[in-house]
């Protein structure tokens, strides 16, 4: 940003501003809600997690948790953030986003170095079942998408889009690529907003639609993208009574692992 | 254990005085601990959600994350928890485990009700590719094991057991039954531990003998278990740069699922 270009999104809408003794100050706007109003969960982590990477010496976060405590309006929130330990190798913090004095959101990362990470490599699911780029469709312009969907560019495997006509496919997969539209590059500390941003997979399980307000989400980082565009795969496959879990994973345009997600939701009948 | 009868070694183990204020005094015992003298990850979760079910009016734990910051020696430790939030379904808490004054694990949890959770039910995945229990094996009498395994009766899916000698499968893949040892049921408050107890996935997945020191464990409770008996697999698909993360599946002998995990953990050379 030292080019005079203004920021991106991403990056204007997760400022935070420091308040000293490990409080920043945040504006949660509407340019990242979900249908209903409600920001998205991958936004508001972004939000914390660029407060408790001003608090931790080590750059990049690897693991982070997320707890939905209750609903976060648009405006201003406190970010409060506790650090617990720093390591050679990796540094904990813990935080909790406030609004009206409550707390909205808890949060606990651990950060380390991605770039200087050494260690034994062994992969066993070389697979992502995702069809290349070209072969994916964007939404049609004729379809309102929640306000969230304008900050990237999405684009939906053929075979997941069943869903929005009526016809999920009852395998519980959502899959498909994800770039920021304004041309930011994912980074760790956006990833988390990656796997909270395409629709439910539980909506290609069930046969009526729901609203997937999520308690828990868990977002392992496991390498810097190298590519702008990322193919992402989410799988549900556990709903009871009403309860899910989605299983995230994001590679980059290369095919390396970015990050894997989880989240605990619940699936509520409109 | 109003009957007289003593408590279960986890009961036991894992039993906190409360000391005023959220604060609670707890005792580490050698007989969770793993290869190392460390105990068990799975453990320490128990005995910090022993002090914060004594804290929420909610009774079963539906997520838990665990953040291990720094090694647990055996002896006294304090769990100081901290409510957040309790509403009409979910209730949530963070926690510390101090040591010598020191944090050494941060944890969140959210609680709900699983015996009165209302919703829709859809399952996607209904194998979990482990064989019956009478074609599992338990670990040979003249095998030394570390002390956290005589606290179970672990029985190995035979398909598994070649990194023990050498012959790692190559597939990330650890499968086998579990149940306490002295008879305990496992319930939403030690399933954690049941995630925890079997030899690290990554030792098919890598043609070597590792050490896998735990950053992060996350545990799904799903529902309660209705058997003693516990069907369990374990992946590691991909282990980068000495980082991986480890999936876990639990099921009761019913079939029914009652817990989902998943680790980041590295992969240390001896």
């Amino acid at each position: 940003m030292g080019d005079g270009a203004p920021p991106s999104a991403f990056d204007a809408d997760t400022a935070v501003e420091p308040l000293g003794d490990g409080r920043y100050r945040g504006e949660v706007t509407p340019r990242w809600d979900v249908i209903g109003g409600a920001p998205n969960g991958g936004y508001l982590v972004g939000l914390l997690l660029r407060a408790v990477a001003a608090e931790l010496p080590a750059p990049d976060v690897l693991t982070v948790t997320a707890h939905y405590l209750d609903r976060v309006e648009h405006g201003e929130v406190t970010v409060e953030v506790e650090p617990q330990r720093t390591g050679r190798r990796h540094d904990t913090a813990r935080a909790r986003l406030l609004q009206a004095g409550t707390p909205r959101i808890l949060l606990t990362a651990t950060f380390g170095y991605l770039d200087d990470a050494e260690g034994p490599t062994a992969i066993a699911e070389p697979r992502l079942e995702v069809p290349e780029l070209d072969e994916c469709l964007a939404t049609p312009p004729e379809i309102e998408v929640p306000e969230v969907l304008r900050r990237f560019d999405l684009r939906h495997d053929p075979a997941c889009v069943g869903w929005a006509v009526g016809e999920p496919t009852g395998e519980g997969w959502m899959a498909g690529w994800i770039r920021f539209a304004d041309g930011r590059s994912f980074d760790p500390l956006s990833l988390p907003v990656a796997t909270d941003a395409f629709a439910p997979a539980v909506l290609n399980l069930l046969e009526r639609i729901v609203w997937v307000p999520t308690l828990e989400l868990t977002v392992q980082v496991r390498a810097r993208p190298r590519t702008d565009w990322l193919r992402a795969g989410f799988r549900t496959r556990y709903l009871i009574d009403g309860y899910l879990e989605e299983d995230g994973e994001v590679r980059d345009a290369d095919g390396n692992l970015v990050a894997l997600s989880r989240q605990l939701a619940l699936a509520r009948l409109p």
